[in-house]
């Protein structure tokens, strides 16, 4: 892997922020953009730019190619078995909104339960509170054992029948862990019931086979994974496309239009309500074709060296506590604290030296609760950080401690 | 205004379709992106990408101020009170059903009334549809004057008390009329009622004064006023702000995340869950600062006449049927049907002249029952249209005539 090569596709990383040189590892919260993501949303906009579907125009035909197209690329990306079994949308987490209201929603009724874990971001936890609060159903919390994994054998003590669907992270955005959701699939299958996967945190880092891994439906965005901002895709299995309903309407995603009522057109064109974000789904083509080319085994490879040495060299660190100890290999990122600095002034800190890191709840608050914080640091990589960064990254943590330890002695 | 100087600024418009200089008349579909908007875009991309809100650190706090900066631009450019009124979202399509089940469906009972049109665009037609059949409300049909405007004395006929919200385009996508919004929201809120519009067909032809027209939300798309696909925004009044609910759930719109329950910020923010579409948000701005570059006077004079010269060209071909003959001063566009044609194979014609016009039911199907007809062919305008392109336009709306009818009777 030529890393200097890589870097010379991201030009928003030769920059100096307060006098240094950037070190961006704030890959977690977004990822950056290479040209060839730009190039083809430049070019889209220079050339084909039209509406989708709806006009016989040259401009309009080649739009339409260009974005169902996209959904064809995404559907072999991810293995799945049709290319209808992709939807766009803005993000992981209307994906996540609408897989709530229009799958779930419809089937769940009171004293039904919904099973999701501690470690799950907002976006994964939220729309499935307002679904129980709306209609009886229960949340509940799977055991997770020490690794973090949901804890297989302690399952058995939920009433099967109840069961209707299963909520889970594939990759944690505060922790790193990957969930074995082959396993979960199973477990979830064997009782009539969803498994559902926000897959924001994975999808920059490993690949996925929605077949092999037995879901049934995948959320993820395309602004975390080298794409543009305002697009994502959710994988939708074929055989829940009748029992979902539509959560936005109008535009082209109707069949016949009466003037008190309407019905709907096949899925995935029902569940696109509107002009779609067109450009950003060329964008996110290009992405899929970026990390092709680059390779997840390369990627995956170097990154993992990235946060083995993340690791190795905050636990070097007195005072620094790191928080995902017990993962077994974290995909991309590490959080930790610094003992008695708060992770707002210690990312401030960083940022005076040229590092982004992020400080905060992550969209995690029921994790930072079971982890006794209100927030942590955290640093996550993406393919183009070096080794380099991550040496001097370290030396800036213990600036960084050193700093506040002795800024706190001193006005004692 | 230096029509040439304008059209360089989209490089789109320097092609030749099956061999012809590119005529595009597609607008009211989608708009064409100057250079600004995209070059904007891009450098949001190579300078100050990161995630919003959330973050510390050098990139993200500009991200961030590129982001809440394009908020307050959008407040202004619309004259609403408080920048807290404008709400991003994907398009007018999002923004009219955000509004459908989130301000008007918790306040809608059984027996309440939603007044529209027939002239609506799907979008501002089925979520109310949908939520009238949820709540038990009915949705009814207001009368229009032979000038297609709302016949307002015609609306003492209405209980007033069990009107809930009139919802209405501001100018039409099939017919380019513009409705009287004022005296609307005066009848409106004389009876307790919300003033709903689409904006979609207006911001990229007329000013728009939200506090001067009294709408009570008022929804637009980028992608039709020069802007990047994949953004629009909804003007909200703030005094609706407390009843509004969030219809989407997630990442940084919450205040307390809970276990089992959680609250909200306050607006704008918790109708914005998830990461959204930021980098389309900066060119939303650029497009802003396009179109008041070259000033709503100057757009509005050129394509009115370009608007006129279309209406007057057709009128005088024998065997064209213009369907907008009582429109006072369409806005951007002509509706018309060749007799004996179908506008799809008409619009095919075009196409092989280099001409992109539009043939269908245009997302209104209520009205083409009206107007009696499945179809109609659309040409509508943007700034960068010429008069030169009308006088073609016209000439191949003859030449598409004529090969029709001899066609037809040369296989009788």
């Amino acid at each position: 892997m030529d890393i200097q090569h890589i870097r010379e596709l991201f030009p928003i990383l030769n920059q100096e922020i307060n006098g240094e040189p950037l070190i961006y590892f704030d890959n977690a919260a977004t990822s950056q953009t290479p040209i060839s993501v730009v190039d083809a949303m430049v070019a889209y906009y220079q050339t084909d730019n039209a509406n989708i579907h709806r006009g016989v125009h040259a401009l309009a035909e080649r739009a339409t190619q260009a974005y169902e197209g996209t959904r064809q690329k995404v559907a072999q990306w991810l293995n799945a078995q049709h290319t209808e079994e992709i939807i766009f949308n803005r993000g992981t987490t209307e994906g996540l909104n609408f897989l709530a209201q229009g799958l779930v929603e419809p089937q769940l009724n009171e004293g039904d339960l919904i099973l999701t874990t501690k470690l799950e971001h907002h976006s994964n936890l939220v729309p499935w509170q307002e679904v129980c609060q709306r209609t009886g159903a229960s949340l509940e919390f799977l055991p997770l054992s020490a690794d973090w994994t949901v804890d297989l054998p302690s399952l058995d003590k939920y009433d099967d029948s109840s069961i209707k669907a299963l909520v889970i992270h594939h990759v944690s955005n505060v922790l790193g862990v990957e969930q074995s959701l082959q396993a979960l699939s199973n477990w979830a299958h064997e009782r009539g019931a969803l498994l559902i996967v926000d897959g924001a945190q994975a999808v920059p880092h490993l690949p996925v086979d929605v077949q092999q891994l037995g879901v049934d439906a995948y959320c993820f965005s395309g602004h975390k994974m080298y794409g543009p901002t305002g697009i994502g895709a959710v994988y939708l299995k074929a055989s829940h496309h009748e029992t979902t309903q539509p959560v936005q309407f109008g535009g082209e995603m109707i069949h016949y239009v009466g003037d008190l009522a309407s019905d709907y057109k096949q899925a995935p064109w029902k569940f696109e309500a509107g002009t779609m974000p067109i450009s950003q789904v060329v964008g996110l083509g290009a992405a899929i074709d970026f990390i092709a080319d680059i390779g997840y085994a390369t990627i995956g490879d170097h990154e993992s060296k990235l946060v083995a040495k993340l690791c190795q060299g905050l636990d070097h660190l007195d005072g620094v506590t790191r928080l995902n100890q017990n993962v077994q290999a974290p995909h991309g990122l590490v959080s930790f604290n610094i003992d008695g600095v708060h992770p707002h002034d210690a990312a401030t800190a960083y940022d005076l030296e040229g590092i982004a890191v992020r400080a905060g709840h992550h969209c995690a608050q029921p994790l930072m609760r079971v982890l006794d914080t209100p927030a942590t640091l955290r640093a996550s990589v993406g393919m183009y950080n070096t080794l380099e960064e991550v040496e001097r990254f370290i030396e800036v943590t213990e600036k960084v401690r050193d700093f506040f330890k002795y800024g706190l002695e001193s006005t004692r």
